[in-house]
C-alpha cells in the first residue's frame, strides 16, 4: 500500500483473529469502525474462500470505505451503517499483478484497491457495480423478550475472558429497575448480579454489566469469566436477563 | 485519536501485557519511555479499577506527558523522572462523550486527553490540578546489601524467559571483581556465573549478566531460564548476588 | 529512531518470531521485503549472538537497505537480491551511546543506523566496508528432482498450520500435468492431491497448492495441516512431489 500511496497513515486493528474466524472479525470491525476518522478506508482479510468464486468487493458507506472478501465479514458494520454503493474488484488495472495468488487476495487485490481508494480513486473505477442486496450477510440469532426475560446468546469472548452477549444496553429496563443474568445448562444454573463497573463487586466475583461497546457482558472482577464458567461462543447454555417487571 | 489530530505518529509499545498486570505495565513503561522523543505523550491503559473511584490523570514530566489511570502504572517512570504537574481528567469538554463507558476509559477519556495534549492543549485545561504527593505509587521491595551479598528479587520475566531482577548494574562491585548469583529454595540451590553476553557461555547454560535496561538478569544462552529454573515473579526463592570482598 | 528522524514511516513486520528462530526470520524477510517501497530500510533483530564477535552490518541491495546482525538473517533476501555494498557498523559516532548494551544491539547500534540511513546518511559513513563474500549465509538443503519426483522439505509452518515447502512453483511440471504430494515416514504414507485454492477441496481435507509466496505448500481447507499431520520443520518425513511423466 505504501508503494501506491506513501503518505498513508496505517493503523493495525488486530492480527489476533483466530484463523477463519469470520464471526470475530465481524465483531471487531463492527465495534471499531465508528471510532475511525470520517473517510477512513477499512481493509479486512479473514478469507477462507480465497481463490473460489466468492467475490472481492469494495463498498462506500457513511463513514468511508470497506474493502475485502464478500463473505459476510462486514455484516456487523453494515447492520449499523447501510452500504451506499458496492463494486466487485474486477478491474485488473488496479490489481498488484495480472495473475494474483489464489491464496492471498489481501496482498494482490484488496490492499491495492484500498490504497487507491485512499489516494482518491473513484470506487466505480475499481470494478463493476453490484446490487447491494446481493452482498453476503451473516447474522446472529436475534435476542428476544419474553415476559420479564430477555433471552440471548454469547456473541464474542474477549481476551480478558469477558462473555459479550448479543443483547444491547438499549434492550435493558429503565436504569432504576434491577436486573440480573441467569445462565442455565442441563445440570447447572448460575445467577449473576448486574453492576456498573468491574470494580463494583469484590475481586473474583461474577457480574453482568454494559460493556464498552454497548452490549451486556458477563465478567469477573480481576478474573476470567470464560475460564470460571466454561462457556464458549455458541454453547448450549441458555442466557437470560431477568428483571422485576 | 486520529479523529482529533490526524497528523499523530502512533507507536504501539505492546498489546501483550497480561490482563490486569500492572507490574508488567510499570516495568515496560519505565524501560521504554526514556527512548521516545522529547515531548512524546505516553498513553497507558491497564486499568482494573475502571469505573470505580480511581482517578483518571495526566502528568507532565521532563520528557513529555503521561496519561492513564491513577493506579501506580507510571510508578517506574516517576521513580526515574519526578512528576512536574498533574491533573485529574475532570473537564468533560475534553472527553469523547459526556457519558463515558464505565469499562473503557482508555477510549472515552484517556485517548482524547492524549490526542489533545499532542495537539498542544495545556495540561491544566484537561482538569483540576492535583497534588503530586497524592499520586498512587507502587514499588518493589528494595534490594539490600549485606556483607558480600546483595539480596533482591525477580521483578519481571520477559518473553525469552529471562529473569530480570530488581538489582541495577550500579549496585554491582567494580568491573574487575568477580560475582555470581545464587538462587536458593528450601530444597535447592543453584549457583549461576556472571558473564558479559548470552553467547559468552555454552549453548544451554545459565548465566547472570547486566541486561539491556541495566538490571542484573538470569538467562540461558539460546534457552529459557524461567522454564529451566521454574521460578516465577514473586516466588519464594532467595536471590543473591555474591562477590569476593 | 523517531528521536533521530521524526518523519519516519514505521511498519512492524512481525513481533511473533519465536526466540532465536533465525530460520523463521529469514523466511519472513525473504517473502516480505519485495513488497515494500523502493528505498525502504529493513531493520531485523533476531540475534542470539549479540555481545559476541558476530558483526553488526548494514547492506545496500537493489530495493534499499538491510540492517542487523551478520548471522544469516538476511540470507533469504540476498538469495533473491544480491548484496551490492556492505559495512560493519563500527563508527561509534552513529551509535546511540558509546558503551552499547551487550544484550541489545537492536536498540543501541542497529536502530540508530537504520534511522540514519533513512535520513540519507551514506552507507559508507556507518563503518568499514566489508567484502560481500564474508557475509554469513544460511541456506536450506536444496530440493532435487529424481525421475518423476521432486524431493524437498518443510521450510516454514505458518500460523494457519500450513506446511510451506522449499519447492518453488517454477519447479512444477507444466500447468496441465497432474501432480500430488507424498509424505512418508517409517510407518506412514500420506498422499495429498494438488488443487488451485484452499476452497477447491471439501472442508477439512488436505491439499497441496502453490502458496502466496510461490512455494508449494500443504494445507487443510478450513483446518490446520500441522496439527493433522503432526509434521514439524526439519522432521524426518520425506516429502515428494510426484507427477505423471
Amino acid at each position: 500500500m505504501l508503494q501506491i500511496e506513501p503518505r498513508l497513515t496505517l493503523v493495525d486493528l488486530t492480527h489476533l483473529i483466530a484463523p477463519q474466524d469470520l464471526w470475530a472479525a465481524r465483531f471487531h470491525l463492527m465495534n471499531a469502525v465508528p471510532y475511525f476518522p470520517q473517510g477512513t478506508v477499512h481493509l479486512a482479510v479473514v478469507d477462507p474462500g480465497v481463490g473460489t468464486a466468492r467475490r472481492s468487493i469494495a463498498l462506500a458507506f457513511a463513514q468511508g470505505w470497506l474493502v475485502g472478501p464478500d463473505n459476510g465479514i462486514f455484516s456487523g458494520v453494515l447492520d449499523r451503517f447501510p452500504p451506499q454503493r458496492a463494486v466487485a474488484l474486477t478491474n485488473r488495472g488496479y490489481w498488484r499483478v495480472q495473475d494474483p495468488s489464489t491464496t492471498f487476495h489481501g496482498r494482490d487485490i484488496f490492499a491495492p484497491a484500498a490504497a487507491h481508494l485512499a489516494q482518491g480513486v473513484d470506487l466505480e473505477n475499481l470494478g463493476e457495480k453490484i446490487p447491494l442486496e446481493t452482498l453476503v450477510r451473516i447474522s446472529l440469532p436475534a435476542y428476544h423478550r419474553h415476559e420479564n426475560q430477555i433471552v440471548g446468546c454469547v456473541q464474542h469472548i474477549d481476551r480478558f475472558g469477558n462473555l459479550i452477549t448479543n443483547i444491547p444496553s438499549t434492550a435493558l429496563p429503565s436504569p432504576d429497575q434491577p436486573w440480573w443474568v441467569e445462565l442455565k445448562s442441563d445440570i447447572n444454573r448460575v445467577t449473576i448480579p448486574s453492576a456498573l463497573a468491574y470494580g463494583a463487586v469484590p475481586q473474583g466475583q461474577l457480574l453482568a454489566l454494559v460493556g464498552s461497546h454497548g452490549w451486556v457482558e458477563i465478567a469477573v472482577n480481576g478474573g476470567n469469566a470464560q475460564a470460571m464458567l466454561n462457556v464458549s461462543r455458541g454453547s448450549t447454555w441458555v442466557l437470560s436477563i431477568i428483571f422485576d417487571d
